[in-house]
């Protein structure tokens, strides 16, 4: 295959074949394409965009490009969800245990939070001991045995995405809705799925501003989620405001805890719910009896366990991990919340150490932001709108603006 | 400078500024800038444009990355000319020395040729014993003698050009106008120019098919030209039969001795009139003098003898490189030439092995094609409409269906 001009072919806005596209990405991964090349073909790609079949092409070609996950004959369904990230989104670690409990198996690959995205690993780490690399035979294992793993990408999974995403970081293709596309859908589909719900998110703290955009992506996913023979829904969520009532590690953790003992706030139960509605076939009320009952509280114990996490400091998470400084923010008047802005939110927590402004950044579980409140809420003259918990006074003065423009009471 | 964001500022329209391009350009050349981040870049230029303030930038920056020739103080003005490429374009052959009668310094930087377009050096090179590679003491000096020399690029001019131009050429980036423009505009200005007059070519075989991209293209670079101190003047010129009627390195040579001789196709010698009459403070009338009365003949002969080359061997250049087959395509009616198609005539001289498919193939001096007809001129029935002069039966044979197909008799 003559590289040069398959870059030309899809700079002057011609479809690749499935050939064509199979070739890239595996001489590409094996190191025979040069970096200088996948470049500028992932430039033309940015602005020539990609057809559906291209789009599913490179997806099972990215997929193919390293290890799929495999499971015995007749295991049960598997099923997993994606969220396109936001701020305050930790739906999968209530998730992930509350399908378990079905009997479906959720073998469940997270990733690590970057920008304005929390990562669910990064949460789950926040409890000690909290083991998110097993190997393939332990991970297997324990999904036989309690229906449900947590664990983060490895080298061998999804090769090609890896490589091409360090490259279109430092490139200026990070941007292509058919990159993006494949990247997520070539990770997701090496689960090796069954069935799969994708929530995609729109508004300020999302990565799609608007819904229209949001749709558009989420169509194109849930197309090529079908299209490689799994069961693919979505689910289009606004991201606003942020997500429940916390933002932060050990803060998240305590309030997916809550969430877990049949409380927690209700916009991250309803969620919950009508993403575990879409990918289970268990009904609704049922499933909503399970956060009740203890059933998936009691499987996440087991998931906590299982990977060598101490259950013992769930209920103390926060204690474990308790900011020097916390402090509130008050209401300015009496009435009612009409802005609390997931954008700047989610800006202000990764200033304060919990999220990362680049790879590799130290995550630090302690700080965040608790006890927000919900758009339409009502709020009495100086009644805490907020808290804020930092590690150092330098970090709490340099949010304090953020959250004061990210909070309006009408 | 952060290099991603510099290339999505490119990528998303914005102008880059003169820092911006200069530390792009100087830090890709230092290596600093790795190549897959350029290839985007050039990928984002391709797809954006460049404004006239951005390539002037780029084509200085690109000139500055190299060594810039230097003149002593007080010494004739530097002129030149440059031609956009084209099939049987060997007037800088006759131009150079014919610029150089006046008292003028023609300190000329050729390059060779690729695909259609003919090389200078190569022409040269078809001469016992020419030697393009002079060093920077020994060219001066020939300049102080003679006022002219014609030698190849070396790593240290342009240096940034050369690196971008072997990228470009695998990633799918060449045909960029502001990116050409720099490139050519570079390389000239690099020879410290007082007047420069650009060649720009159009039609079948020219790298611009149109006029009016053949106008935009020059009128960017004559504003190029202008901004950086350079007396710039431009011609548009067509290229839809071949210029002359000699295709072919030695076969060219003896068509330029023709024309310093006095004689020549009449297009070729007007073409060199025009483009001499932009650049040089002679009249035309003198100038068409110099190639009657025998002093550009003496200038060039100077030229070849200054440059190790055999110029006893000039009269004489198609028997030192004979091909072995010499055979003629006859009219198949009587009447006048309708078409004599420049790109396919190039195309066959290329498969003959007058011309290079890819940098670094081998040049065969002897073979090409001559006596071709002009468009308008008529012919007999049977009356040979050009000769082939071929190393081996078989590329004959491949050839002459092009040339067929190349001619058209109205």
């Amino acid at each position: 295959m003559h590289i040069p001009s398959l870059i030309e072919k899809k700079r002057d806005g011609h479809e690749l074949s499935s050939d064509e596209i199979e070739s890239l990405i595996s001489d590409f991964t094996s190191g025979e394409i040069p970096e200088y090349q996948m470049s500028a073909w992932a430039m033309a790609v940015f602005f020539r965009g990609m057809t559906p079949a291209e789009t599913q092409h490179l997806t099972e070609a990215m997929m193919n490009s390293g290890r799929v996950l495999k499971y015995p004959k007749n295991s049960p369904p598997k099923i997993d969800k994606h969220s396109t990230g936001g701020v305050g989104d930790k739906v999968s670690l209530v998730l992930a245990p509350l399908l378990a409990c079905d009997g479906a198996w959720v073998p469940r690959i997270s990733g690590r939070g970057l920008g304005l995205t929390g990562g669910t690993l990064d949460k789950l780490e926040s409890i000690p001991g909290f083991n998110v690399n097993l190997d393939d035979k332990r991970a297997l294992k324990q999904l036989e045995r309690i229906g449900v793993f947590v664990i983060g990408q490895t080298e061998d999974i999804c090769t090609a995405d890896k490589k091409l995403y360090s490259l279109r970081d430092v490139t200026g293709t990070v941007p292509s809705q058919a990159l993006i596309v494949a990247s997520i859908m070539s990770r997701k589909l090496a689960e090796n799925l069954d069935r799969l719900v994708l929530d995609v998110k729109f508004g300020s703290g999302a990565f799609m501003k608007t819904k229209k955009d949001a749709e558009q992506l989420a169509a194109t996913m849930t197309s090529v989620g079908k299209s490689m023979g799994v069961k693919t829904s979505h689910l289009l969520s606004p991201m606003d405001e942020p997500l429940g009532r916390a933002v932060g590690n050990a803060l998240e953790v305590a309030e997916c805890v809550e969430i877990l003992q049949g409380g927690g706030p209700p916009d991250l139960v309803k969620l919950i719910a009508d993403l575990a509605e879409k990918v289970s076939t268990t009904p609704r009320k049922e499933l909503k009896q399970r956060l009740k009952d203890g059933s998936a509280w009691k499987k996440f114990v087991s998931l906590v366990y299982a990977q060598d996490g101490d259950a013992t400091a769930l209920e103390k998470i926060t204690d474990l991990h308790r900011a020097p400084i916390v402090k509130s923010l008050p209401a300015k008047s009496a009435g009612v919340v009409k802005k609390m802005d997931a954008e700047l939110i989610g800006r202000a927590s990764v200033l304060l150490g919990a999220g990362r402004q680049k790879t590799g950044d130290q995550i630090d579980f302690a700080v965040g932001i608790s006890g927000i409140k919900k758009i339409g809420e009502h709020v009495d003259l100086d009644e805490p709108l907020l808290l804020v918990h930092a590690r150092t006074q330098q970090s709490l003065d340099s949010v304090l603006p953020i959250l004061k423009k990210a909070s309006e009471i009408g």
